[in-house]
């Protein structure tokens, strides 16, 4: 179990505190010594979804994001052209630092490859976006039980009714959520722990009704695996990073790049640095 | 002084709450009846400052936003060519609802004037941004003193070494912040109120040492007026929306559109829906 407390000093004395552990695994990712997901390595660390697209697409996307923030929390986008995310790790290179990346053409997954050199062009542009990762090590640090990680499963994952605001070509989209089943005594911590994260989703969309947002079999998931919701226990909804995974799919682009699902990019930054009280 | 119990119970109940106060301050700023500065109006509502661009410059802007959210916190961006804040309040007309206006030529303000119909054009783009404004309402129902209010002036802001991050021609900017000076028993309680305002600012950029940020002499304000601090108090710095506006005009843009200072937009948002624990 992680010290939050010691993070957050360490945090907050910045320059000093070691960050060689993220570096050393990218490290592994660009020579291909890992090529699996990433749950559950360099937990302190915050983990990001990768998304990468023409400059002609990115005034789009970034609206998107702007307004649709709890699903697309955006934590760095670089310049054009650029494969370094000087904020997040400046000595990362986004073609090779991750495990595995999808190729989208034509909204169709059309290869998945270990890095992305031979696709790469000076007219793309990434996104990095927070994903739930990090706010279940707050979770887990509150006491409060993350369900999928107790059963050694991915998080179940739902389509739902609610509507994304649209933003040029990314158009009817529909929010993903992903579900937590908390006991009941702990859902005002769990709410309140995951609010101080809104760079990785933050509060809870939908406590306990799944129905209102279109879900009509909490056991029958749209992605990830169903995990088991015990006596006493209120599904809470949180809004979901492969929202925007599916809103470039839906919207057809003629080239895409992302993260390989689960294989998501290791940054230099502390998940407690995400919490909106140190920020 | 606002109720914000009542007001968070309100804001659950959405369609419920009634928003006609604000629809009716802007009709008369519509009609000229209004023509001063906002403060004081319409306190449970959001105040948002104005930014209107020629498209060409919306990629840059919003980036800038996304790159520096404490002084850039941005709340809706409009259509191109669309005067409707969706959003924030649909039936209102960003052409004539905020009381005056700036308009900018090449870095510099050429014209103030109560509505911008005659300069207005399909290729333009709105960036509605949040105000410390709503933070203050949330300090005083806490009991925190807010010096400038107490003195009737306008905030103390300070220009300081503190660099934003550059986003295409928005360069070389500084950030702007804004002081209120806090007795030290309630230092923690400003800090913990404003962080759940991430959408207005949020948490204090630096607390109690001006000198750390190229603040040479507290007495010696670059925008505002300057308050009493009194002993036993510390002042505290937050990230101000000049920024940006300091920004638009360092970046010499042929053209651009900005509220007139103080003369800002009232949307149909209360301030308590801007809690991150309410979002």
């Amino acid at each position: 179990m992680i010290n939050m407390r010691t993070d957050y000093l360490d945090s907050l004395t910045n320059t000093d505190f070691d960050r060689s552990e993220a570096q050393q695994f990218r490290g592994k990712c660009r020579t291909g010594e890992h090529s699996g997901p990433t749950t559950g390595f360099c937990m302190k660390f915050v983990q990001a979804n990768l998304v990468i697209l023409p400059k002609s697409y990115a005034y789009d996307f970034l609206l998107f994001c702007q307004r649709n923030p709890k699903p697309c929390p955006l934590l760095e986008v670089t310049e054009q052209g650029s494969y370094t995310p000087s904020i997040l790790a400046p000595s990362a290179d986004l073609r090779t630092d991750l495990p595995k990346y999808n190729i989208l053409q034509s909204g169709t997954i059309t290869d998945q490859v270990p890095n992305i050199s031979e696709y790469w062009s000076e007219d793309l542009v990434s996104f990095l976006l927070g994903c739930s990762f990090s706010f279940e090590e707050a979770l887990l640090s509150a006491k409060i039980p993350v369900r999928q990680i107790e059963e050694n499963k991915n998080v179940p994952m739902y389509a739902t009714s609610i509507p994304c605001r649209d933003s040029g070509v990314f158009r009817n989209s529909k929010l993903v959520v992903s579900m937590r089943p908390i006991p009941v005594e702990m859902v005002n911590d769990a709410i309140n722990v995951t609010a101080r994260f809104p760079t990785v989703h933050g509060s809870p969309v939908q406590i306990g009704k799944p129905e209102e947002i279109g879900i009509e079999d909490i056991n029958k998931v749209d992605y990830g695996e169903s995990v088991t919701i015990n006596e006493g226990e209120i599904p809470i909804f949180w809004a979901c990073g492969v929202t925007p995974m599916k809103a470039i799919i839906d919207a057809n682009l003629p080239f895409a790049i992302t993260h390989a699902p689960g294989h998501m990019f290791i940054t230099d930054k502390l998940n407690s640095e995400l919490n909106i009280f140190s920020i």
